[in-house]
């Protein structure tokens, strides 16, 4: 890297300060505190991944998480291993059977799904859950296997310091517009495209 | 949930079938494993929260996973004490000195991101760590604290087998060519703009 001179350094400090000044005000005025809803939709990878990151994230703070997967992934080994070394502070459930393509059976889908609801609205009504991940809820929904109004009814209703994360594509549009922050995953390159397959502690 | 006729049901199975057999030869096509470089972008919540949970899903694997934080973060308190539960198998390095609006010191700056980079390529030559997280490098790189060269020939030239993930707003196009897998992470709601100040577990 090339010196610095004085003049720039200055220039530098002018410039900086004056953006802190912006940063702190903008921080200041934030003064709401409330449990969120989390949406992470579109086709790019990480969806579910920011959300296991997110309950990493919490339970660095001490606090419990809760884990409803509404589609088994053959993809949640590692997070899963992982997160077992949280014992207690993680309660896990896997209710959904895999993907719809490879259960090939309606019936047993819709009741999966009802069975991961069941499962949701008692970790939502459990007060030392502090975040609860609903993973892969998004594709539940879309393909009606939940009735979205009684999914919406009950995030409404939850308690209100409780946070929750829906993740999955495709997220139907109340739930976004109910949603308190949204991330569109976009997908710009994904190695599958080069022949690439999935790998351990990438894809799974 | 209306009940499903048998139509339904052995044309949900039909298409169903149908849709697996596609998924199973795209599986089947790929065949390449390597080292990857994904990159993390986006103006949108997550980039780094999304590489945290792969670093996650890494350690569930039972392999070592290295992080350079390029920026210090007050924001990494949650996922860094979490992290602390996997000991020796993370080994995590917050070389970064605040964000420059917070040092306003340019030198302070680029010797910091100096630093970050020497231990990210130590990190790179050490065999057992399968996956390497480069938190915020986008950052350092906007702001020219590094050589952009330099950076992409050290990641050309890394182990064949490590994995990278690079975070951070603005990724340089040179960066983003070079890439593997790269997310945009777009933000289409943010609790901010709602007056909700950054909680505990959410947003650090």
């Amino acid at each position: 890297m090339p010196e610095i001179d004085d003049a720039t350094a200055e220039r530098h400090r002018e410039k900086m300060a004056k953006r802190k000044a912006v940063q702190d005000a903008e921080v200041a005025g934030k003064t709401v505190e409330k449990g969120l809803l989390l949406v992470h939709t579109g086709p790019g990878k990480g969806k579910s991944t920011a959300a296991f990151g997110l309950a990493l994230r919490m339970l660095g703070h001490g606090r419990r998480v809760g884990v409803v997967q509404f589609i088994k992934g053959a993809r949640d080994a590692g997070e899963r291993r992982a997160l077992a070394a949280f014992g207690d502070a993680v309660a896990w459930h896997t209710m959904g059977e895999g993907f719809t393509w490879e259960t090939q059976d309606l019936r047993r889908d819709i009741a999966a799904a009802e069975r991961a609801w069941a499962q949701a609205e008692a970790l939502m009504a459990d007060p030392s859950i502090a975040l609860l991940l609903l993973d892969e809820l998004n594709i539940a929904l879309r393909y009606d296997y939940l009735e979205l109004g009684r999914v919406l009814a009950a995030l409404a209703a939850r308690r209100p310091e409780l946070h929750v994360v829906v993740t999955g594509r495709n997220a139907k549009a109340d739930l976004l517009a109910a949603a308190d922050l949204v991330t569109e995953f976009g997908q710009v390159r994904h190695p599958f495209a080069a022949g690439v397959k999935a790998q351990e502690g990438i894809e799974f």
